[in-house]
């Protein structure tokens, strides 16, 4: 499976390609940082986001872009404006029928580390080892964008599994009040 | 001037046409209310409501788009999605070339009610009233996106010109700066 891990933001949005092979074992395929000017136009940012992702995409090919959940609480100042960032690399994604699939913070935190209250500097060390890196991926962008497209290749079976179970758990449900209903107006029937 | 106004969100994105022409004298063209079910996948709604915007920028040619300013500190449960959704609609009008500009609710209350304060049955009133239609325009999110364009036909030329003042000010104050400069340097020269 191939990910594309994005850490959205404005000022630096981090792109990172990861291919999953048998078991644990990750591969990362290429790594890079969209930065955009903060005088520059708020909707020329999202262009420029857009621009890349999409470029990242026809180029890679992905399976799946894993993008992190933004949530407001988190510094309100650049909330908005990270959030949209991830809006326009959600829709690129649509755009080119490629699946969406987001993670909070903590989850990738917990997912490469271990705990999902480890430091930047712990998450960016674990990335280098899980990936055989020679050198530290960075800035920190970089190294988050690589730990949530891991994130995702370890965590992205499993949950489209649990859905898929939840699916189906729905359909028996719903197969088994159907029956019952029937059992129901058929004795009534006879009652009659 | 001819001005795309949008009230952005999800589960209803209101989208209105007007055209101003002399004084104060406003024309609604169009309004509409882009419509997405909250069970869709993100992505997918997001998709929608950029191919709408892209879909009447193409057939009204809007000199400008005014998109509803979002803050992270109101209804935090929407407030990503709407940031989100006006992304999507910056990014179209940028794509197209087309600036985007922003005002914020109270901006856009103040325009047309008079108060900041107002309520949401006085903007539709009042929008119904300068725009001599014969019935309100409902859902509310059709008439605050005639409300958003209505402000930016009065207040857009006023705002364009400030900042424009305000370049010509600090182009001024940088060339007196530099004669200030050149004459001390001159003023050295001669001491020597």
């Amino acid at each position: 499976m191939r990910v594309m891990g994005v850490d959205p933001g404005l000022t630096r949005c981090g792109i990172a390609l990861v291919e999953s092979g048998a078991g644990r074992s990750v591969v990362a395929l290429d790594v890079d940082v969209v930065r955009t000017p903060s005088d520059m136009d708020l909707a020329d940012r999202l262009l420029a986001v857009h621009t890349a992702a999409v470029h990242w995409i026809n180029t890679h090919h992905p399976d799946v872009v894993a993008v992190e959940r933004v949530f407001a609480q988190n510094q309100v100042s650049t909330a908005m404006g990270t959030a949209q960032a991830a809006g326009v690399v959600a829709l690129a994604a649509a755009q080119n029928e490629i699946p969406v699939r987001f993670h909070t913070p903590s989850e990738v935190k917990a997912a490469v580390t271990g705990s999902g209250r480890a430091d930047k500097a712990q998450v960016t060390s674990m990335v280098t080892r899980i990936l055989g890196m020679q050198t530290r991926p960075r800035p920190a962008d970089a190294a988050d964008a690589l730990a949530l497209a891991i994130t995702h290749c370890w965590r992205g079976p499993m949950l489209e599994r649990m859905a898929e179970a939840e699916r189906r758990a729905k359909a028996a449900q719903r197969h088994h009040q159907q029956r019952i209903a029937q059992a129901r107006a058929a004795a009534q029937e006879v009652r009659k």
